[in-house]
C-alpha cells in the first residue's frame, strides 16, 4: 500500500546517492510555504516572546548537526520551558501542518536534525532539570536538556552513574532519541536497555508515559512496550520531554590499557577472542594507524602509530587482575605489544578524552572538512572481514578514512574528512560507505549501529529492514502523525 | 477517538471484576459464530488435512492456560508446519474475521491464549526446528515450537545457554510473546534484553523479520524497534514464528543457599540492601513460610517452616566467595540463618527445581484447584512495604495465599488456589489481587511483572498506563491488525 508513495523518490536516492544533499534542496524547495504571521504570534502566546528566534544565526545553527550534511535552517526556532508548552506547540503545529523539529544538542551525525522542509525548531535545551535522583533503586528520572556529563556531574557523590556515553556530551532525551550507545556499550548496553519510561508529546499535542506515569519497575509487561518503541524513533514519532534512566553503580575499580598490532586483522582478531572468553571487558575499542596518528597531532600523545587496541577493566581489584592477565595473554598470541598501563584516574581521563576527541581529531588532519561517518555493525565472527575488507574500499578510493570503533559490539565508525563544496569528493566517500553497508548488511549486520538513519541512510534501511518491514513502520508513522509534521523526511523519504 | 468503544465494557469490568468470567462468556455469547464447512475445508488445504482437529478434547486443551480463567474452546485447532502454512491461515481468517489465536506450550497464568470469542487456534508447537547455532557469535535462531529446557539441551556442549527460565518448560516464542521473565532476569535480564530479530506473520498474512531477515547484530540503530513491539504483545500483534536470541556463556562456578528469617520484613529487607551493595546476584528468591511448607510436602524436601531466601552466586570461584561472604554478613545483620550451602550439581539442581515446581506444590495445598496469581512489580525500596501490606491482605480475608517472588527486581506473586465453581471464594481472591496491584501501582510499580495482561489486567493496564497511553496502543492494534482478529479480549477489552 506504500509503494506508490515510496517508490520515486528512493530510485532517484538509490540512483544517485551522491546527490543526496541536492535532492534535499530540491525537495525543500518543493515544499517550504512561508510562515504565517499569525503562526509566529501564536508560537510566542505558547512559549513567550522571549522564547522565539527567527534571527538567521540562530536558525542556521538550528539546521545542521556535526555531520557533513548541508546546513538546512528551519523558519523559526522555538524554546519552550515546559511540557504543556510542547504540547502546545505540537497542537498549533499539527493544525497548521507545519513540521516540527526536536533539537536536543546538535551533536547527531546523520542529519537528524536538519530542517529539510523548513517548520519550527524545537530547541528543547531550556527543560534542564534532574527531577529525581533514586539512589536505592538505581534510577532517575530527567527533563529534556539535561546532558550526560550534568547527570553524571549531579550524581557524583551518589556512587552511580549513567554510563551511556556517545563521546559528544549529548543531551539525555536526544540520546533516547538515536538509541544511542558509544564505549561503554559492550558492558552495560545500549539506551534501549536503560530507558525506563518516557514523557512523550504526540503530534497533535497528546502528552504520554510510556510505561504509565511515575512508574520505574525494572521490568514490566503491562501491555506493548511503547519506551522501546520512542527510543531510537529520531524525533519522527513524539518529542521526548522527560526519561527515567537506570543508573549503575560506579566500579570499585578500574585499569586501562593500550596496547598496539602489526596489522589491523590481528588487532580485530584479538577483540573477537576476548568477547568467546567471555571476560567481561568495561570497554574494549579499536583505533586504526590513521586515528592513531590523528590523536597523536590533535591530543598531544605519543602513542605509537599503528593499530590499537584502547581496553578498559573493571570490577573488584581481584577479578581485574585475573582478566588484564586473560587479555594479556590472547594480545601476546596475537602478536600485539605488551599493555601500557593507565592507571591512575587523570592518566585513564586523559586517554578516554583522546578517544573521545577522535571526532575532531579526525576532522584537524584535514580543517575545513566536514565528518562523514559510517556506521556498521555485525556480529562479531564477521568483524575482522568486514574491518579488512574496508580498509582496502578506503585504500582503493585513495581517500583520507580513519577507523575506530565499539568492536566489543561488532560496531566501528570511518570517519572521513570531506569537503562538502567537492561533490566528487563527496561521492567517492559517498560509494565507499555504501560498499561498507552492503557488506555488512551481506554478513548478518546493520548499516547503522548507533548513529541512527536520519538522511543519510534511508535508502539502506529499506534494504535492510525489506519491503514488509518499511511499510509496517510506514504504518505505524502515519497512526501516530497522520499528518506527517514530526520531522519529515528522516528515517523515511 | 477511542473512548466510546472502551467505555461501556471496561466500566462494567471495572465496577464487577469477580465477574470477569461471566463477562467473557457473555462476550463470547454474542460474538461467537459457527465456523463454515468451507472455511475448514480451507484449512484443511493449507495445513494438511491430518493438521486440523475439531475434536472437543483437543479443542479443550487448547482454550485454557494454567491458570484459574474458565475454559474457552476454539472452534478448531490447526498445527502449521511452516511459515508459509501460518501466513496462509492468516490471510484466511482475516478475509473471513474469523479469529486467531496463536499457541504455544499452552503454560501461561493470565488467560491469554483462551479463545473467548472462539476462532481458529494455532498450535505452532510442530514449528520446533533449532535453526542455527552461531557459538562464537553468542546468538541462535528457534522455530516457534522450541522449548527452553530443549535449547538448552541442545546447547549442552558449547558452553552456552539461554538463562530466561520462566519456571515452565515454555515455548521460546511463547515467551517472546509474554515478555517472559523469572528467577534468572536479576542476572540476564528478560525477553526484552534478550530477542535480537523474529519472524513475525501479521494480520493479513505478510511476513516481516522485525529487525531485517538474517539480522543478528548486538545493537542497531536501524529505523523503529519492531523487535521490542512484538515482544510482549500476547499474539495481538502478530504470530511470531521465528525467534533470534542472545546466548550467554554458562558461568565457571556457581553455588545456591538457603537462608531463613523470622520475619517477611527481613528476608525483603536483606534483598534490598544486597542489591544496594551491587553485589552481582545470580539469582535472589524469596518465599514466605506458606511457600515454603507447600514446597516441604510436594518435593519431599526438610527446609525450615520460615520466611527465606534461595540464592545463586555464580562468576569466577574467587568474586562467587568474596560475594558470598558479603551476603553473608548482610543475611545476619538481618537475623537471617546460616546458608545452607548447595554445592554440587545435583543438590543445586533439586533446589532449583523446588523452586520451578512451587506452582504446583502450592495447588497441591487444595487439590482440584486452580492458580491465580499476583504478578505485582515495584522498584526495590517499595518492595518491602509492599510485601508487608500484601501478606496482611491475605491474612485478613481469610484465604490460602503462598507468597514466592524475583524479589531481586522487585517482582513477587501471590499463587491462590482457587475453587474457580466458587465465585464467592474467587471474587475475595480478585479482591486481594486488586487491592495489592492498586499499592503497587500507587509505589510507582505494576500490576505485571512479568505474566503479562491477557484476560486477568485488563482494567488494572488501563490505570496503570493511563488514557492517552492506552489509546496508543489501540491505535497500534488498529493499525496493524484493522478486523481484530489476532487474539481478540486480549490486553484490551
Amino acid at each position: 500500500m506504500f509503494r506508490g508513495r515510496l517508490s520515486h523518490v528512493i530510485l532517484a536516492a538509490a540512483r544517485y546517492p551522491h546527490r543526496q544533499n541536492e535532492l534535499h534542496t530540491a525537495q525543500a524547495a518543493q515544499k517550504i510555504v512561508p510562515l504565517t504571521d499569525s503562526l509566529v504570534q501564536n508560537l510566542q502566546k505558547i512559549v513567550g516572546d522571549k522564547n522565539v528566534s527567527e534571527a538567521m544565526a540562530i536558525r542556521e545553527q538550528h539546521g545542521k548537526d556535526e555531520s557533513y550534511h548541508t546546513c538546512a535552517p528551519p523558519q523559526v526556532v522555538a524554546f519552550p520551558e515546559s511540557v504543556e508548552q510542547v504540547s502546545g506547540v505540537a497542537k498549533l503545529c499539527n493544525e497548521h501542518r507545519v513540521p516540527l523539529i526536536p533539537f536536543g544538542s546538535g551533536t547527531g551525525l546523520e542529519g537528524g536534525i536538519n530542517a529539510i522542509r523548513g517548520g519550527v525548531c524545537l530547541d528543547l535545551m531550556k527543560m534542564d532539570k534532574i527531577l529525581a535522583v533514586h539512589p536505592e533503586d538505581f534510577d532517575c528520572q530527567v527533563e529534556s536538556g539535561v546532558t550526560r556529563k550534568t547527570l553524571n556531574n549531579y550524581l557524583r557523590d551518589t556512587g552511580l552513574w549513567f554510563p551511556i556515553d556517545p563521546g559528544a556530551d549529548a543531551s539525555l532525551c536526544g540520546m533516547c532519541s538515536t538509541s544511542a550507545s558509544g564505549t561503554n556499550a559492550v558492558r552495560y548496553g545500549t539506551m534501549r536497555e536503560n530507558v525506563m519510561n518516557m514523557e512523550v508529546v504526540l503530534a497533535d499535542g497528546r502528552v504520554i508515559h510510556t510505561a504509565g506515569k511515575d512508574r520505574r519497575t525494572k521490568k514490566t509487561s503491562a501491555g506493548y512496550n511503547l519506551t522501546n518503541l520512542f527510543v531510537g524513533s529520531e524525533g519522527t514519532l513524539g518529542i521526548i520531554t522527560k526519561a527515567t534512566l537506570r543508573l549503575h553503580g560506579i566500579p570499585e575499580a578500574s585499569v586501562s590499557a593500550v596496547c598496539s598490532f602489526e596489522s589491523i586483522q590481528e588487532a580485530v582478531d584479538t577483540t573477537v577472542q576476548v568477547l568467546q572468553c567471555g571476560i567481561p571487558m568495561a570497554r574494549i575499542e579499536f583505533l586504526d594507524e590513521v586515528s592513531i596518528d590523528a590523536c597523536n597531532k590533535y591530543s598531544k600523545m605519543n602513542m605509537k602509530v599503528a593499530p590499537s587496541l584502547f581496553l578498559e577493566f573493571s570490577g573488584s581489584p581481584k577479578s581485574l587482575d585475573d582478566n588484564a592477565e586473560i587479555v594479556g595473554e590472547i594480545v601476546k598470541m596475537n602478536g600485539g605489544s605488551d599493555f601500557k598501563w593507565a592507571t591512575d584516574v587523570d592518566e585513564r581521563n586523559l586517554l578516554w578524552k583522546t578517544r573521545h576527541d577522535i571526532l575532531y581529531a579526525c576532522m584537524a588532519l584535514r580543517p575545513g572538512c566536514k565528518p562523514y561517518s559510517t556506521d556498521v555493525c555485525v556480529p562479531v565472527s564477521n568483524l575482522p572481514r568486514v574491518v579488512v575488507e574496508s580498509k582496502k574500499y578506503i585504500d582503493e578510493a585513495g581517500v583520507v578514512g580513519p577507523m575506530v570503533g565499539h568492536v566489543g559490539d561488532g560496531n566501528f565508525h570511518v570517519f572521513f574528512p570531506v569537503d562538502q563544496s567537492n561533490p566528487d569528493e563527496v561521492k567517492t566517500v559517498h560509494d565507499v560507505s555504501v560498499k561498507m553497508a552492503l557488506l555488512a548488511q551481506e554478513l548478518n549486520g546493520t548499516c547503522t549501529g548507533e548513529h541512527g538513519i536520519g538522511l543519510g541512510k534511508r535508502e539502506l534501511l529499506i534494504r535492510e529492514i525489506g519491503e514488509s518491514g518499511i511499510e509496517v513502520m510506514q504504518q505505524l508513522k502515519q497512526t501516530l502523525d497522520p499528518n506527517g509534521i514530526l520531522n519529515p523526511g528522516k528515517v523515511f523519504f
